[in-house]
């Protein structure tokens, strides 16, 4: 466990310090204070200063993937610092390139904020998704983007891949008698989420302090919610050993399998010890990477087996169908708040 | 004029008889009732459904863009019909794409929407989309997008673009002598936005009915504000013709000229008479395209020859430097209200 994967960050203590706000100094001086902190592509042709930028795609196509994060439903500031937004817009997008068997190469990244957001907020952002793409995707950086001003803090991510030649790896290519695997972490982010809900509040609202109390208690699995680092290269390693289908686990482990199920035709069956308990078929948004293979291929990177994949549809888990919705989601119940 | 440039689209009022919300019926059902609606890009070689979409990229390169509307700063829904919405968020990206030389081949497009709005109103988003895409760049589409929940309406719009060969076509590229020209309207869009923060107000709020009577009155002008048709074809067409220098004119001519100006080392000199008049120079969102070329090039589509790129720097106005800010932006005054 380092800094740079599982720790606090910039800590939103010290943009308290700042006087300078979007607001007053504008759009363009704050890009201007921004753009040294961004990530270089290696696919970049031309980056941001002109009208669009424009990246290489060197086998003519290119995998695109994009998501929204609104304070509230998917956040809240008093647990996450600028630095992890920045950090998680990264790895979940990545992780969509990935589950399709490509490497990332570029984001571009549209920020809407309220006209009093402080310069360095935006700066930690910034840290946040160089420092991401850094540990996760090394070769990618921000090719652009766009900065507004709202009444909620919006991040939306689009971030592009290169297949190297290859085909995308779907979620429809699962055949009976391929062995189910996982690569990265199961219920992780979940967990730290309900720590967060349970602990990390006080007088029914979420709370600086207790956050930080909980994530220096627990730093694996709050650092697993609040700046999850999925295993972004073994998307390509998957590809390449002939992944059959593939998926990022964004809903959780019971809920995306039910998706390759579904796509493929076919059902997959989880073995319970495999997958270290019920939270792990549950909790959603560790963007681990869920795939099939031949039996004969050797799993590549961090990939281990926990499964089959059978006839019949949906999920089983243990021989037994496995109906849950799964995944636990308190952000549905935001009384919109500004925690 | 017709319905679908200028008109009204679905009306609000549609949408009030629909009782299924995002938040009643969830994001899966929704977007099921979006994805019928929405235009099929040529590019695409796999759409919305896997982790990620794959589009073409034939000649190894790709324009990328990106553009975040937010109710408030960026529009008011008593005035915009969620068909404008689409239009425009259409209309903005694919002018930044067009501005580089490039056809623009796909959208990605991501929504958060309160949980009280209803699917009609998405619908209708994404008819504006379509319908915005059919007629201003008929082989580009919608390739993916993102549904999220947020009391602020934002609407972030990535757009891809081919440039089939070509170099893009950069701000930089102005030289002495050059011939300066504009393809598209110039002034109508923030003539249209000053009559609606005019007479559009009713106890100093946005008015619906006092909207819908402006724009039967003023169909051109508020039009152009509210769903503006800038000529995206003529992007290509300029870079086939050898334009020098090319930007989207998003914040008014003066100052979108004073960027070309900056960016290429050169003063660019406007003729008062050709443009019609101060409005013209400070008036931004209409999305016409300035651009430079050879004194012996054949001005493409519908350019017209508006001045000259001679030495210095800054913009000139019938020989006299032009140092205006220009642009007016009431939404900046935007009082956090509901309209």
């Amino acid at each position: 466990m380092n800094g740079s994967r599982e720790g606090l960050g910039p800590s939103s203590v010290d943009c308290m310090t700042e006087t300078s706000t979007l607001g007053s100094i504008g759009e363009t001086a704050t890009l201007a204070r921004i753009f040294p902190r961004l990530p270089a592509s290696s696919a970049q042709l031309l980056g941001p200063g002109d009208d669009a930028a424009v990246l290489a795609a060197p086998d003519g196509r290119y995998v695109v993937t994009t998501d929204m994060m609104v304070h509230g439903p998917d956040f809240r500031l008093a647990w996450s610092t600028p630095y992890d937004l920045g950090w998680k817009a990264a790895a979940s997008n990545l992780a969509d390139v990935a589950a399709m068997g490509a490497v990332p190469t570029g984001l571009v990244v549209a920020i809407a904020a309220p006209a009093d957001t402080t310069v360095s907020f935006l700066e930690a952002i910034a840290d946040g998704l160089r420092l991401g793409c850094e540990e996760m995707a090394p070769t990618c950086g921000v090719v652009g983007g766009d900065l507004s001003v709202s009444p909620t803090l919006t991040i939306a991510v689009t971030a592009f891949g290169d297949l190297e030649g290859r085909d995308p790896v779907l979620r429809s290519g699962a055949r009976v008698g391929d062995v189910l695997a996982v690569s990265g972490k199961l219920g992780a982010a979940a967990g730290g989420l309900q720590l967060l809900f349970s602990a990390g509040m006080v007088d029914g609202e979420p709370s600086v302090m207790a956050g930080v109390n909980l994530r220096t208690e627990h730093p694996e699995l709050v650092g697993s919610q609040l700046a999850p680092t999925p295993p972004i290269s073994d998307g390509r390693l998957a590809a390449i050993a002939g992944a059959t289908s593939m998926i990022d686990i964004s809903d959780g482990l019971a809920l995306d399998a039910r998706r390759i199920a579904a796509a493929s035709g076919v059902a997959l069956e989880l073995q319970l010890a495999a997958i270290g308990g019920r939270q792990a078929l549950d909790g959603g948004e560790d963007h681990s990477l869920l795939a099939t293979f031949l039996p004969s291929a050797t799993r590549p990177g961090g990939f281990r087996e926990i499964g089959r994949v059978v006839e019949g549809s949906g999920v089983l888990v243990d021989g037994r169908a496995y109906t849950a919705r799964g995944g636990w989601d308190p952000y549905e119940d935001w009384n919109g708040g500004r925690g």
